[in-house]
């Protein structure tokens, strides 16, 4: 019905800029640029600056008109690979499509930066760029889990850009990931949990003690929320929208949970193909069991977001396909129409003023 | 065919004693019953001595008379519940009918203790009468784990016994998990991992790095094989066989673990009753889905052991009924009969003499 022009709407809107690395990532280019196209006709106003080999770039935005009307290419051939140290990127990077895809949203072309490459030299390079927020002394990763919740997920953070987190930036991630909660989720008052172990012997660690009582004293003022202490088993619940974590333990629950996820899938596969009656169960099912799969597909709730930065910076899975990446530009977009990256600022500051009479009672107890 | 007499099998061996602890499970006395009786028929030679109200045992053992004359009963009605602390426990239990079981291990009456009690307690009350195993300064709580292993299971360890661990408790986990891997599994030469966070960034904490050196110093002598770090997705995984971590961490992936189960599993539910056709399938599958259900029943697989005790303690899930209390009876019964207690006590010993090289350098360089 539409002609090929109108696949990818028109407006009047004021445009918003996503810068795009378009390298470093496992389904190379191609993967990237079917992400910006599928995301282009998702939301208006979406205009690109991708960083990568031009030449490439153009081959494969040769048939796709519309999406090349929207898109600026910066040329470079430097790729940062996933096993470059972040501190050999940071040395030897500064010409790589990575750090050029960070540069864009620091001189303000763009409004927000999509990179499919690694974690920790992305990590790096936004740090040393955007700098970090005021206030904010370990920035964090937050991602969206799987949950039993209205709006289909939690939020977790940190999930690994940091092994280390004291009561001060705990309490910095239960501010960033409400405001997250708000941006990205449209949650108005979401509830935040301390991820910590079963009540029975152990209370936890006394950092986490030290922890609960920050959070608790600056929820209110903070329009969030807090439950308390949360365990394992209540991060895909309902019971909370927003986990608070340190990043090891945060990275060890998430690949705990995708490995026992894996394992259930297969073990099912396996009981589906077992007998012939089985496999005709399967074919029966297959509606359904597609719902499923589309419910729990990875695909769609792709994207990491880097949380404390004077900027917005999506990771994207390294292995994402087109799918994958216009879920993770429609989050940059999503973040970038909200100003995200201000607000948050703001909350972290009005946070700290709130608690600042128990962290300096804090401070004397425990320098 | 069988006539009652016969239903648990006559023996010549030499009684194999695992006391009972009736009391403070969810699921009450008769859970407890019903899974002696089970594991009576399924392991020759099994004697109990079970602490707990007598009138309520007897009026269970009544239908029972080949059980019964398997049976001693130690009578009390004092019980620890589920909320006791284990310092208030400690003090005011020494007639439980926990307290006491572990008393019949330490008076030599019996070889090892079951309860479905709470943890903490059961943990604090068996520290204090068997008393650790000499090196070992923070005992553990190793679970089994399903996995795509042969065997089934991974081991993981600490889940949960203590908050914290140095280098030196990841050491004896690593030496106690090979130990109960050789004597529960029947591994000779098992595959321990140390649980860390992904290779990009981070390496993990330095903690984990000095534990990692004492571990793969001393695997070859102590009969296993060291794999270095594993990540969460390799827990179920076929790439190790003991996963070893601190109690917080392994708790959280354990309790992570569980809950991401039961979301899959109820999402697979819904899809399978959402539709007439999805129904059907489910019906005509309902063989395999049984059979898969069976092969991830947590029942089966009931049973944390404490290590590094001198003694055989064993924690049964607070609500398993009567096939779960078997599985863990089972255990007891299997490590009794390899005097697993005292074989771990030899190898924590031998383990800390190849390394004591490894150590005394540790302690100069981080005293």
């Amino acid at each position: 019905m539409a002609e090929t022009q109108n696949r990818i709407a028109q407006t009047d809107l004021a445009p918003t800029v996503i810068s795009i690395d378009a390298m470093g990532g496992d389904s190379g280019i191609k993967a990237v640029i079917g992400g910006m196209e599928k995301s282009a006709r998702a939301h208006e106003g979406l205009r690109f600056i991708v960083h990568g080999d031009e030449a490439e770039i153009r081959r494969c935005l040769k048939r796709r008109p519309d999406l090349a009307a929207l898109t600026e290419i910066v040329h470079t051939t430097e790729v940062i690979s996933m096993d470059d140290k972040p501190s050999a990127a940071l040395r030897r990077g500064k010409e790589s499509s990575m750090w050029l895809t960070i540069s864009s949203v620091k001189n303000g072309a763009a409004q927000a930066a999509v990179s499919c490459g690694n974690t920790g030299a992305l990590m790096a390079m936004s740090t040393v760029q955007l700098r970090k927020t005021p206030g904010v002394a370990r920035p964090a990763i937050a991602i969206l889990w799987p949950s039993t919740n209205k709006q289909g997920y939690n939020i977790l953070l940190d999930a690994g850009a940091d092994i280390k987190a004291d009561p001060q930036d705990l309490l910095k991630y239960a501010i960033m990931g409400a405001s997250y909660a708000r941006n990205g989720l449209g949650l108005r008052q979401p509830r935040v949990g301390l991820l910590n172990v079963g009540t029975e012997e152990f209370k936890g660690r006394v950092e986490l003690q030290d922890a609960a009582k920050l959070i608790g004293t600056i929820a209110t003022s903070s329009d969030f929320q807090f439950v308390g202490f949360v365990e394992g088993s209540d991060v895909p619940s309902n019971r909370v929208d927003i986990i608070v974590t340190d990043g090891f333990t945060g990275n060890i629950a998430l690949k705990t949970a995708e490995g026992t996820a894996r394992q259930v899938s297969d073990l099912l596969k396996a009981a589906f193909t077992h007998t012939l009656l089985s496999r005709l169960g399967a074919l029966f099912a297959l509606t359904s069991l597609r719902r499923l799969k589309n419910r729990i597909d990875p695909r769609k709730v792709n994207g990491g977001v880097f949380l404390g930065l004077n900027g917005t910076v999506v990771k994207s899975h390294g292995g994402a396909d087109a799918t994958g990446v216009a879920a993770a530009i429609g989050l940059a977009y999503n973040l970038a129409q909200n100003d995200f990256a201000e607000k948050l600022s703001a909350r972290v500051a009005a946070g700290l003023a709130a608690s600042k009479d128990v962290l300096s009672n804090m401070d004397e107890v425990s320098p």
